[in-house]
């Protein structure tokens, strides 16, 4: 079940050193604890701000592509839920999330709550109670998209990780997570 | 499936304040990290620290009594796993674990790992890729028992956090984790 490319337990930790002696930085201890963890980074941000918010820049519905098939091991042309989303606080954006969800893989009522609520996917799956592996797949810095630098109002490199939730043994949810890589310092 | 006195989402971030506010404390930003993660804890110890080691203080099999059997959802009498351990970095004690499992619901794959290998219950779980859902069910502070008292070398109170993972909707493992309160201030 493990995929190609995926980063097991013991090689996070050097992919996260791999990062920092690539770009010539140190990483804090929450940029590092927020690349690690396996749970959704908003329960992370909760307790650090106090209840943050989601704000939604698009959710649609698409046919996958070669490479969203390939993320999500689905065959091209099956339908995926496309959902990209800022986590802020008051309006401050923290995380920039985009999410591939193959729709045939999930309940009616989790697709509900992908539309109605404004609840990240990781919380969904918790809040559904839906058991779960989840993978960290890539950890790297970017250059921000458009959208991000407008978002975030920064040409700074993104900080980025990608990860998999995985339920009965298939791919639920694609999902990566970026910011500027000044944020989370302390 | 949410059991009485479960902490949800939302209230993990309230019981920290309230844990903060009942001491009259501040609590670090990596001690907030680890009492309200779902993953394994020794996955950030790792990342912070370098890879660390399981000292196991104690593993043997008992029949559980009225207080277990709660926690774990089965009948009293039952079979358990009782597993107690130390994670720690060159010798230096980080994390207090003391872990109940319902034998009667794990593998023998799973039992093995737990007799034979050097992981943590979440370790184990995650590497042989169980789908679960973990619940946090209590963070407090309490007093070191002397166990404690004779690993920590100190009469600190300890941070503690109880939780469970379930899998096909059955608790399969229940963790207490301790460490004194002046650890990972930074």
């Amino acid at each position: 079940m493990i995929q190609e490319g995926t980063i097991i337990e013991n090689e996070i930790r050097e992919k996260i050193t791999q990062v920092e002696q690539e770009h010539n930085i140190k990483l804090s201890t929450t940029q590092k604890i927020m690349l690690c963890i396996r749970g959704p980074i908003t329960t992370i941000l909760d307790v650090l701000y106090g209840e943050v918010n989601l704000f939604m820049l698009d959710q649609h519905f698409e046919k996958s592509d070669e490479r969203i098939a390939d993320l999500l091991k689905i065959s091209e042309g099956d339908q995926i839920d496309y959902r990209e989303v800022i986590v802020h606080k008051n309006g401050r954006p923290l995380v920039y999330a985009l999410s591939y969800i193959p729709t045939s893989r999930i309940t009616d009522k989790i697709m509900k709550d992908l539309k109605e609520e404004r609840l990240t996917t990781g919380k969904i799956i918790d809040k559904n109670y839906i058991e779960t592996t989840r993978v960290i797949k890539k950890i790297y810095i970017e250059k921000p998209t458009p959208t991000q630098v407008e978002l975030f109002k920064t040409q700074e490199d993104m900080l980025t990780r990608e990860y998999i939730m995985f339920h009965d043994k298939k791919v639920v949810i694609w999902t990566k997570e970026s910011y500027p890589l000044s944020y989370f310092k302390v």
